[in-house]
């Protein structure tokens, strides 16, 4: 057994045998005796060249990087199968969550149409706290005190990290390449105030839901805050927590939640991958590159969806048939609305039948030009796939 | 290619190719060009020989089959290891749900302690239909119009079906043979009138739930109709779905959910172990028989758990006291006590901290016998572990 290491003198919290630590990688790659590796360096460099490295020369790879596995996995991918050997890689998205072995494994037989995940428990465990009464700052900072958040919170609360995992499991979803680059991603660092609140009111929870949708050949994946049904799977993911919902056309949905990170969530995967790695001779086929076709990916107004739109108006008689009228003559209708007072005017909060994008923004955009608008409208997706709630006019 | 038929008259969906279709098992078992074979006759028997048969002349097996797997498994597991071959049965537990796999493969690193499953998707239907208002009676005959529950509903409603499959998720969790003379189980069908309704007022919802607890080297496995925290992921679990919730070391928890049951389900999780036996060569050891060691079934009293019970009484000075005196003497403590006018007397609806069942039974049984007290009481055991809700008096 071998250990690269940047500092084989640290204290550490075992005790390591003789020759186990070292900064040589040609001493892990050239040792005989090594037959496979687990790489929790994170990092694209060096951590990339040395995975490259060990699957051309024969030997199998876990990682538990997902920056790596996002950005270099074509690579990866192609050297592992031109030296007959196995890269997992389950760590480097949600955990100890086991979504990559059920996609690639126990969902073969089923087409994968649709992947919902919470898929970063910064941001989750910030809006569980807002739901509970805390301002935004107060629940980044509480989460930067529990470690869950770093000092720089943007990759987090931006969304761009959620985006980097959505992009692994749209990929393996879909067989298709999808990059960092693909993903149209917003995070929750500017929700307007009261939508906790005002969502509760309907039932439903704020949440950072990404979506890697595929419709007629076509791949749409994003990042959004969005209103989740309160009986929804995805609603029951608190905290720190994270929650994926794979829909398939012989599977109906299926719905995997639990710790998407730390120490022993993370090893708990790793090991697990080297045990599949020693358990099964050679290399199954269920492990080559995840791509066998390039599809095309959806022009962004084409998604359907519903969703929750929440406008300040004057508070007089006809701005409600005003806001209506514009949404119908674009084919979008209400599904449930509750108007309350507003400062000087009236807050509305609208929930819409799905709708394609485009003919919501279409709306939206008029709406907003009218004189008795006094905001910029906020519009979020709504997470209602199950069904459960009717949705029907208050 | 061969399928063991009663009937190969019988009309059909497809058209077989001529020679597929058979009602000799030794033309499937003695053709070369037989590599592996699903069974999905269901029964025991003649299931049962026909696996065993195959697996001893060196076939691969995948079994949909719950009984066999339950009540032959040790056999079954045995002549699989002794060929060299591997039996695989993600089909018969909830369907299309990965739960076996994730056990087997991707929890292998994490000692599994707990598992709490809803397992059984007609009683679940029926519940979610009584939480919208439904009598039993009138649920369960919408479970049978719509055919999730048999014209004889006993196995379904008197919690046996999800015994067997408790049965198999705590064989596999804990490594030990834990058989349907193990479980204990309790079903739906003599619940108190008006019970959804108080637990609503308490934020919780009724389910049927199996528990598997390994404490100290002991094992503990049993169904029965339960309170579940209306913030709990099993809470989410509704109509016909099922929901597994597995808790470990390194895992904490991972939940997962999904159609329990259905054609394409099961079909969709057979043709995914067929594609895992064909898609790595040999045997890995990860599918041996899962029995490594042999533990001691845990007294049904020792299982700590908090509870719900439920005590018709008296609306007099003093009742209250002589409960809680009756409770506190066996070391049993209240979290939340409401109480309502119910005919002449009062209804008194208490959540319990944790507490062995052994006390709460032995405090229960003095309750009982009080004299302001009117009925017999009812108790239930809360699900709350994700402790999302702070139990204090309310």
């Amino acid at each position: 057994m071998r250990a690269l290491v940047r500092d084989p003198a640290r204290e550490r919290t075992f005790s390591p045998a003789d020759g186990v630590l070292t900064t040589d990688f040609a001493a892990v790659r050239d040792d005989p005796a090594v037959e496979v590796v687990a790489e929790v360096m994170g990092g694209v460099e060096p951590a990339g060249s040395h995975v490259l490295e060990l699957l051309s020369a024969g030997t199998p790879v876990v990682t538990a990087n997902k920056q790596l596995v996002a950005q270099r996995g074509s690579e990866l991918f192609a050297a592992a199968a031109k030296a007959g050997v196995q890269l997992r890689f389950e760590a480097s998205v949600c955990g100890a969550i086991p979504v990559i072995k059920a996609l690639r494994e126990s969902l073969v037989a089923t087409n994968v149409h649709r992947v919902l995940g919470i898929v970063n428990g910064t941001t989750n465990f910030i809006l569980t706290e807002m739901e509970g009464g805390a301002s935004y700052a107060d629940a980044l900072a509480e989460a930067q005190r529990l470690g869950f958040a770093e000092a720089d919170p943007t990759d987090d609360v931006s969304g761009a990290d959620a985006a980097a995992k959505m992009a692994i499991l749209a990929t393996i979803a879909f067989g298709s390449r999808v990059t960092l680059a693909d993903v149209d991603f917003h995070g929750i660092d500017d929700l307007p105030a009261g939508l906790a609140d005002a969502a509760r009111g309907h039932e439903l929870v704020v949440r950072l839901v990404g979506t890697a949708t595929l419709i007629d050949e076509r791949v749409d994946v994003r990042v959004r805050p969005a209103l989740v049904d309160r009986r929804h799977p995805l609603a029951a993911v608190e905290g720190a927590f994270n929650g994926v919902m794979l829909q398939g056309d012989a599977i109906r949905e299926i719905t995997l939640e639990g710790p998407g990170a730390g120490g022993m969530e993370t090893a708990s995967a790793v090991v697990a991958d080297l045990v599949s790695i020693i358990g099964t001779t050679g290399t199954g086929f269920l492990h080559n590159d995840p791509c066998w076709r390039s599809l095309e990916r959806m022009p962004a107004g084409d998604l359907p969806s519903p969703f929750y739109l929440q406008l300040e108006v004057d508070d007089r008689p006809g701005v409600l048939a005003e806001v209506a009228q514009r949404l119908s003559a674009h084919g979008v209708s209400v599904a449930r609305l509750t108007q309350v007072p507003s400062g000087a005017g009236a807050s509305l909060h609208i929930v819409l039948h799905e709708a394609p994008q485009r003919a919501v923004e279409g709306a939206l955009s008029e709406i907003a030009s009218l004189p008795s608008v006094l905001a910029e409208p906020s519009l979020f997706p709504v997470i209602s796939d199950r069904g459960v709630v009717e949705l029907g006019w208050a």
